[in-house]
């Protein structure tokens, strides 16, 4: 899976070693295993386990054999218990010790000290820390942030807004269009904007993709939201974070697809769907305009209604409602 | 309740007295009295009732007791007879004899005639008579207008536009989102841009609330548009004028507000919801996603569907539709 | 109907004659025949033919008599047999042929090699090649783009970008909306940001429209996109290319208009209504809050539900459901 050097987009605040979990999070700690020293230099996730990294693990029942520069943080005794995890630390409240250690390791846009420089080029402000070839034409009013790469032949309109996001070849983003974003992430027992987890991730846009006006297209928290190759969205759509979409995905206007869901390749949307967090979505999927999709839905379905059904049914049950005196 | 300083934001246009307003709306008026003479300074509503001021009064059997320098305008018989009014003027079109006399009185950014002065402050325009801490954060091709005040460690993001506002601290506002523009009110029998009632209330968003990006809140027409505190907000989310939203709301993507609608605290709202204006919705409501809220909600209810009923209910209704043979 | 100067938005990119065509797609070309041999200076459509145009003729059983400063490219053999026609090409794949012809005859947004030039007045970026009256109003961080005519009296909020379109008298568009870009068109058999039909049309937005805030409204195809008369939208409306909307529209938040629709006067929309492409919606039409049209609706109609019905019906329709015991 494809990733990222994450100091480019988030610059290290301090540098912590295991030991100093302890300290950062003495209010939260249960109790602790510490068999390695290191350095750690970067965040993992089950689905990339990255070297000298932390690791915030809730999910019960999940097996796994990491490396011994992993440090796991945990809210589950399964985990503490596991033989096989040098480092970990257990703690009465997973989400608070993310935030903490986080905001400690990393600067993100959501804090105060977060800093960018920018030049000011064709009436666009560019980060003096972003990578964005010469031939890409960016239009009137954008700002483009540190560690932006946007790749040969892009088309970046007016108004846009890009942060966070590695943007492939010959990719159109129009008008007043927000890309990379902090997800909506955070803990329903400790609301408020200080309590909102830190985004650390990016988008990252492929090749040839279409995104329209007036979109937004949130980061990965940790990993990336994905738009694959050709990928067409119309105006005013909401992608949250960590969604992947696969290649050849027609996403007509208004649509929104809620945080990590996974989306397959020649899926086709009409306007106003509506599609549930943490859901697959197979490959050849059409949706009729206006459904609500709470399920995954399987490899070539077609889907309408809320919640989305086969289609014809959907069409059946419309079909007789109407037959009905009512 | 909440006041705030009027001419902060909308600078006098002329100051008129109660023995102006016949001048000024000779054409629609059918019959006054005028007992006590006093310069107008301020618009009054039901909910907050102002000194020297004017009150536009057409709901009927609304019972009132008002002091001696408030002036009514009315287009209701029965407001005109009562006797505790000491001035009172009845009119054949009260929204037309809105528009006329507020349009006298205050300059608003509806109008042409509506200056603002700016300085352009780390890539953003900033009004002069704007009241910002010194730690706010402010991103690019931000606009700050005239009166707006933004507390300690709040964080504007890029390209937002912020005018008519009251902010307080640690508030987050994402990219591209539009607070405090005027609300969608008009008569449905004067329609055209002209014809717009005059919005000259604000937006007041409280400590600790995070806004997303591509939203909009709209500024209340006389009162304010309210986000207590603890709120959270995702992107495209619409919020009309004169809506009240209580503390540590969750509102997921695209939901959309419709004006002078009132939600308790602690409510919890999928993506895509639609919500009828001039309704109330109690403490700690669900709302699943993609309903459309058509009555009021009492507290700690869980709706779901259109017209949103009991989310129990709901189910079972899908569920029987599946078993059914269409 | 309404007719505009299409060099004024789409500089000639290169003069191609009748006999260029054979050259330009002759990797498409099945066939042809050229009697007249002229330069093609515009492009028509069934709904506006003009004069030394090419023609694009996709659709079947459609009767028409050209004037000889035509120049038809069909995919359809019942057009190339047509005497009528002096100049007719015949390809394998319209669309591409769209795509090579009109990319080869114009600049336009969507190619890296457009280029406009900005003047920055009053921290707005207006194009030189712009015409806008000078009482207009324009906020911060604005970009008004090449050909744009913008008349007396109105007034574009901040962060408005605003290409490709003729906007009239006493106009108001609200903030971070999207004005003229380019519609949602391609073929679903070759995706991808390079294969995007090249939109050449305009936006033509009335006297006395409001326009309020995230709104998109997409440039037609090789028309105009209309917003007539003394129209009201609210935020976050998107409309899309090649749409009419008649006079004294009221829309609310959230809706939205697929490409070609046609809409009458009169016609008032709740909230987060989706309207379905290439149908036409009569006069004086109510459409509910949250409606799903997908058929023709007849003047006078007031509709609700997904898919839309009377509004009686589904109001009866809900009522019966309601009283089942699920």
């Amino acid at each position: 899976m494809f990733s990222f050097k994450r100091d480019n987009f988030y610059p290290i605040n301090r540098n912590i070693s295991s030991i100093n979990i302890k300290e950062i999070i003495s209010d939260l700690i249960i109790k602790d295993r510490c068999e390695n020293i290191f350095f750690l230099s970067d965040v993992s996730t089950l689905d990339i386990l990255r070297p000298k990294s932390l690791l915030f693990l809730n999910k019960s029942n999940f097996k796994l054999n990491l490396n011994n520069q992993i440090h796991v943080i945990t809210d589950k005794d399964e985990y503490f218990d596991n033989p096989l995890f040098p480092n970990v630390t257990m703690v009465n409240n997973i989400d608070k010790a993310y935030n903490e250690l986080i905001n400690k390791m990393y600067f993100h846009s959501d804090s105060l000290i977060f800093k960018d420089e920018f030049l000011s080029i064709n009436n666009s402000f560019i980060s003096k820390f972003s990578f964005i070839e010469n031939d890409v034409s960016i239009g009137n009013n954008c700002n483009i942030g540190m560690g932006v790469k946007i790749g040969k032949g892009s088309i970046i309109k007016n108004n846009v807004s890009i942060s966070n996001s590695i943007i492939g070849e010959n990719v159109i983003i129009s008008e007043n269009t927000t890309i990379g974003s902090s997800g909506f992430g955070f803990s329903l027992d400790s609301l408020g904007s200080n309590n909102i987890h830190p985004h650390i991730g990016i988008v990252n846009i492929k090749d040839n993709v279409r995104i329209g006006a007036n979109c937004t297209i949130d980061r990965g928290k940790i990993d990336i939201t994905l738009i694959s190759e050709n990928s067409m969205l119309d105006n005013h759509i909401h992608v949250a974070h960590n969604v992947h979409i696969g290649k050849n995905a027609c996403i007509a206007a208004q649509c929104g697809i809620s945080g990590s869901t996974k989306i397959g390749n020649n899926v086709i949307m009409g306007g106003q769907v509506g599609i549930a967090g943490h859901i697959n979505i197979g490959n050849n999927v059409v949706i009729a305009a206006k459904s609500g999709v709470t399920k995954n839905i399987d490899d070539n379905s077609n889907v309408a209604g809320f919640p989305a059904t086969d289609i014809k049914e959907w069409r059946l049950k419309i079909i007789k409602e109407r037959r009905k005196k009512w």
